[in-house]
């Protein structure tokens, strides 16, 4: 087995790369719920003063990029890589913010998962010793998925109760061998999963079994039981998927408890705000790791925990041709 | 500056990565063109026996992952990790290729350059000791790229002087701790360039600055000359785009001669076979690279290339807001 590497899905760090800075921007209805305090940025133009959608993404995560170049005190003619992608096809956001910036491009897609994905590719970068410094980012926003994916939003359709609410926000994570941490530690590279669920509103449903394969094998490459992890969080279940997660392991005699979340419970005020299932899209668990995981760490809040992104890889074309929908998580475990 | 890192945009493997074994899977035009006799199979069914161009896409590429493995006589369940990409809408050609096979899956979206990425990542992986096996594949299909990328086949559009043609055909390199060769010795990845074209049927235009860019950029973090290759093998800038490049280094009193090549303009007879500028895609490099330019190892022909993945990263929707296109090119360099 690879030296680095733990079981059939784990890689262990050996100079754990640290968090030099993160940085997160938001919309409006973001900014009006739980988390509002822990936003860098909250937006009250949701077009982010562009002219179209695709460049209000662009645009947002451009801010995000900057904001956490700034914090980190690094100028991206600093940084070594930039790994990057979203949800737009062919991943625009991505690659127009990144238009003409001086740092060596990697494009992802992951869908919902693309941060723990560019986060665990980042760190792996780090720590193998081909940067000293390395950006994840990701975005997404409600009104250019709900075109390219549902409707558009003039048409005022009307949501599924298993709907979740595409997260307008970005996140940014600056990892580098040195920094005020945490580190990163390993990762949980997850396989593509399909258990034959086609209800695009219900995605929630389609990658809870991805996010309990993946925590499963963190749990057994590791040798760790949850108690291990003073949280852990997926990227964007919303409260059916997160549900079905802890039915999962209920059944194989697990209890996850309370030290189990989701980000997309986490990001809205299910009581307040009208968004069904709970939060969701790329920038779902973007924001809510730079906004408050990362600082739970140094407000002395948590010690480890398991960041779980998940995916729905699915297109609009697999929709429409009744196709089922294959989901994928990927783990990063972050300590202190 | 990170012990492995050459410059602003190189790596140096230290343990070289081995070609472990190689495969392609092609539609019939490409089996009519001048590689005929190097791909391993050659689909006379468009549909590869599926009922849409997007299905036939991933059985296309399904086939192509399964001969690698064979060759190289290794299961799913041992190789290590598969990176994937392809033109699709969120990638869902590699996405449903890859549901449920065993294999930690990192998604990756780089355009038409996605091969040389997937290579550049796989080799890192298996060089920094995370992984023993790795696995970089990608495809494109003509009718399903026509189809969301232009105009649907049916309409029977006309295509301009400076269109290519997508390359319906998939391709996979299986890069391992061992193997027979040739190495990866090196990578160099490229920034998003946007030089401000527009024309979504001249992308060749589009990718020859970043080409120019990356390949300076290797030569420069390498100390080396083109003299330095036996071969410097863009991937699909088509003959315009090819010309372009050499005429970016004529400005700078280098002439690329005979040592430099394209992708896309290997693939097709430009004489027998319809295809105005070239071929183009995803799967375009994908398959030269498996087909040509690792056998030639073997055959003797050449013991250092630079392979160079050439991706425009726009949308049609980017095309429709009347938005320039950003391109990226990453180098890998194999050699004996």
């Amino acid at each position: 087995m690879a030296k680095k590497r733990l079981g059939r899905q784990t890689v262990r760090l050996e100079a754990p790369p640290s968090v030099a800075a993160a940085a997160c921007v938001v919309g409006k209805k973001e900014g009006e719920g739980p988390l509002r305090k822990w936003f860098d940025t909250i937006s009250e133009d949701s077009y982010f003063g562009q002219k179209s959608w695709e460049r209000a993404e662009s645009a947002m995560l451009s801010h995000c990029f900057s904001l956490c170049c700034d914090k980190a005190g690094i100028v991206p003619s600093q940084l070594d890589y930039l790994f990057a992608g979203d949800l737009l096809n062919q991943c625009v956001g991505s690659t127009f913010a990144a238009r003409n910036l001086p740092v060596p491009y990697w494009g992802i897609y992951g869908a919902c998962s693309t941060m723990a994905e560019c986060l665990a590719l980042a760190a792996m970068a780090v720590d193998g010793g081909y940067a000293d410094s390395a950006c994840a980012m990701t975005s997404s926003h409600f009104c250019s998925a709900e075109r390219q994916f549902r409707l558009p939003l003039e048409y005022g359709g009307q949501r599924t109760p298993t709907a979740q609410w595409t997260v307008t926000g970005a996140g940014a994570v600056l990892v580098s061998v040195e920094g005020p941490g945490p580190v990163l530690t390993g990762a949980t590279v997850g396989t593509v999963e399909d258990k034959g669920i086609t209800d695009a509103n219900n995605m929630g449903a389609a990658m809870a079994w991805a996010a309990y394969r993946t925590i499963r094998a963190n749990l057994e490459d590791l040798g760790r039981s949850p108690e291990d992890y003073d949280r852990i969080v997926t990227g964007d279940l919303g409260s059916l998927g997160s549900a079905m997660v802890r039915e999962l392991f209920a059944a194989d005699g697990v209890r996850l408890g309370e030290r189990y979340t989701d980000c997309g419970e986490l990001i809205y005020d299910p009581k307040t705000q009208d968004v069904h299932c709970g939060g969701s899209g790329a920038g779902c668990s973007a924001v809510v790791l730079a906004a408050r995981l990362l600082p739970g760490f140094a407000a002395g809040q948590w010690k480890r925990i398991l960041f779980c992104g998940t995916g729905a890889l699915l297109s609009p074309t697999t929709v429409q041709q009744k196709r089922s929908i294959p989901a994928i998580c990927h783990g990063v475990v972050i300590e202190n």
